[in-house]
């Protein structure tokens, strides 16, 4: 029978020294003896990314990027040889593989690549030979056989990518978080791990600001049914599973967006609004029809680039946090979700409803208490959201 | 008409910061300006590859000699890059290329490969879009495509290697001093700076313990027919060109080498003491015949490890140093040499001649003193030498 494929991701700060390497080694270790087959994705130490940057930056404010990736690319290429010197040193044979040797191909696009295809024959060559496969995160080659870098987020990407090619049965995310959480911990103190979160869920909240894994990586993983599971390095337990297409929870999670700003314009001004944030590259996350004006949520940093050729037509411009509730009810929650803030004083700006989520616009200083609110009234004290929502059923 | 053709190495002290990848990119441009194409090596930023080292000794004291060589790569990787940035943020076009990406093939010897082809189509057609090429120093890659490293003297082979490949006018090695000296000036004050020097003396003074250049770089060039020049990064002189294969002078140079040793057998037991040797390994510098004893020259650090197997034949075993005088002359000074010495109380304990060097060998404290009074003699003070001389007719 053929072993199980697990590919693991470590990211800068899991591999940002030689003892945390061993306890990166030590996990790996666990899988192989578990009998899994393992690929491993590796960032590059913690700092180094940095450090490299700021050499490149000492001859050029804009460094070349061709070279740019040269040079960010050694980064990974030391944190793999050690983690493949380490496995080694205990015992088990590890072969590390640059993007280039994985044949991780790219487009042209240096700083910010896009993989377009993974020959894995080397790296299914290694596994069969019995090799724990150490592979380079956030780098690839280009046709041209130029070193590339992927950009934010690369390493997930690369990991998630490889588990996507090699039909890998999950792929792991180790981060410095245990798990997905029902709102960000530092915020609700009472925020509970999920064991398990659905990809229409686990989408939405990344997409709306949860930080534990990026957007493209969720989607891609989603796409191509790889089993995504986010797990801690430094601790034991299994973390969160991400799989399936079917949520089951009235709300599953509440995701804050901080640092967005609410430009607001007269209606018929809209279009021209519309077309100069494409132009300009500004993402537009909501639209929002008011009886008085037309808004859009932008990041609150593109507010500036955006004023510079629109000026005279914004109405207001204004920071605003968004706070979304996920999960099967949105539209049903509407009501309720106002009165709750609103009998705590906090003024519900405007909103936007999809079909699993309800996105809340505020004043940023009222978004962590909002988020405490809604998170003890509906995820909390489930009889509370029970009692409130007698009229829907759950399914 | 074609342009020149010049291939330049820049070792890691030359490239140890960005304001000194800053001169050597001065260097590279000026070749450029002066109508040359140029191909450059770089080792890693002086430094670095100790650091990477000590990070892979933290893990194992013999590390993966595989996973060492990617570690150790990515030495060159940054540095190439960085250099590579500086040429293009001064207006002229690079692009750096890995060991692997140059295609620098390799056989497996990992942590000490020899270098078997290198295609150089990539370089030649980067040339010939106008770029500056800059290439990876001491490392390659193997058939299955992992990446190996050449062992002491890397970059110089690298160099000279590629230099002969893309038949090169020229291969300039940019160290830290500014050319080939009659002898080393920390010991002889009035050492003189040799402006041409044939390939059979250069090879000779770098066997026979000139640090300048290592050996089988020597070798290397001389095979190849390519003109090689020593020169300095932190100057502007033309340095010293190594060119020909006819030596014009009595005496070019004197070559010291320390910490050696003269072990002494009886006559029978010599078979055996070379069979030793060449068993373990240990080169024999010079086979001496006395009426007393048979001797071989060592270097002192491997005295122990034949002591081990060969003790108790062992008659005599003692430091010694070698001062060699490499030029048309040799047969011809063995007794004024011994004269010289023997006037300021310093014994030569054996001697060796060969076509064009004079080998002495003495205790290790005098050998600074009889470097000083033989460069006085031969070199300084040509007249000496010729009244000494009359009968030798130097052609």
């Amino acid at each position: 029978m053929k072993k199980p494929l697990i590919v693991q991701k470590f990211g800068g700060t899991s591999v940002g020294s030689i003892e945390r390497i061993h306890t990166v080694a030590e996990h790996i270790i666990k899988a192989k003896n578990d009998g899994n087959q393992v690929v491993v994705v590796v960032s590059a130490m913690s700092g180094e990314t940095n450090r490299l940057l700021g050499l490149a930056q000492q001859i050029d404010s804009v460094p070349t990027a061709r070279e740019l990736d040269v040079l960010l690319s050694a980064g990974e290429q030391v944190s793999m040889a050690l983690l493949a010197m380490t496995l080694n040193k205990l015992g088990y044979s590890a072969r590390s593989l640059t993007g280039a040797q994985a044949n991780i191909v790219t487009d042209n696009q240096h700083n910010d690549a896009t993989i377009k295809m993974i020959d894995t024959r080397t790296i299914t060559e290694l596994l069969a030979q019995d090799h724990i496969v150490v592979v380079a995160g956030f780098q690839g080659v280009n046709e041209n056989g130029d070193i590339t870098t992927l950009g934010r987020g690369g390493s997930d990407t690369s990991a998630v990518t490889l588990a996507g090619a090699l039909k890998a049965d999950e792929c792991q995310i180790f981060t410095d978080v245990d798990g997905v959480y029902t709102c960000d911990p530092r915020v609700v103190a009472t925020a509970q791990k999920l064991e398990i979160v659905d990809f229409p869920s686990m989408e939405e909240m990344a997409r709306k600001g949860a930080k534990v894994l990026h957007l493209p990586c969720v989607q891609y993983a989603w796409e191509n049914e790889v089993p995504l599971r986010v797990l801690s390095t430094f601790d034991v337990n299994a973390g969160s599973l991400i799989k399936g297409e079917q949520c089951h929870k009235a709300v599953c999670g509440i995701a804050i967006q901080r640092d967005m700003a609410l430009i607001t314009v007269q209606h018929d001004h809209f279009p021209s609004l519309a077309k100069q944030c494409q132009m300009l590259g500004v993402e537009v996350w909501s639209v929002i029809e008011e009886a008085e004006w037309t808004g859009v949520i932008i990041k609150r940093d593109a507010c500036a680039k955006l004023a510079l050729v629109f000026n005279e037509k914004i109405r207001n411009s204004e920071p605003v946090s968004l706070l979304t509730t996920v999960g099967l009810l949105a539209q049903e929650l509407v009501e309720r979700s106002c009165e709750l803030l609103a009998e705590q004083g906090i003024e519900v700006k405007s909103l936007s409803v999809d079909k699993q989520s309800l996105m809340l616009v505020m004043l940023p200083q009222h978004v962590d208490k909002a988020a405490n609110i809604l998170h003890e009234a509906y995820i909390t004290s489930d009889e509370l959201l029970a009692s409130h929502l007698k009229h829907v059923s759950l399914g």
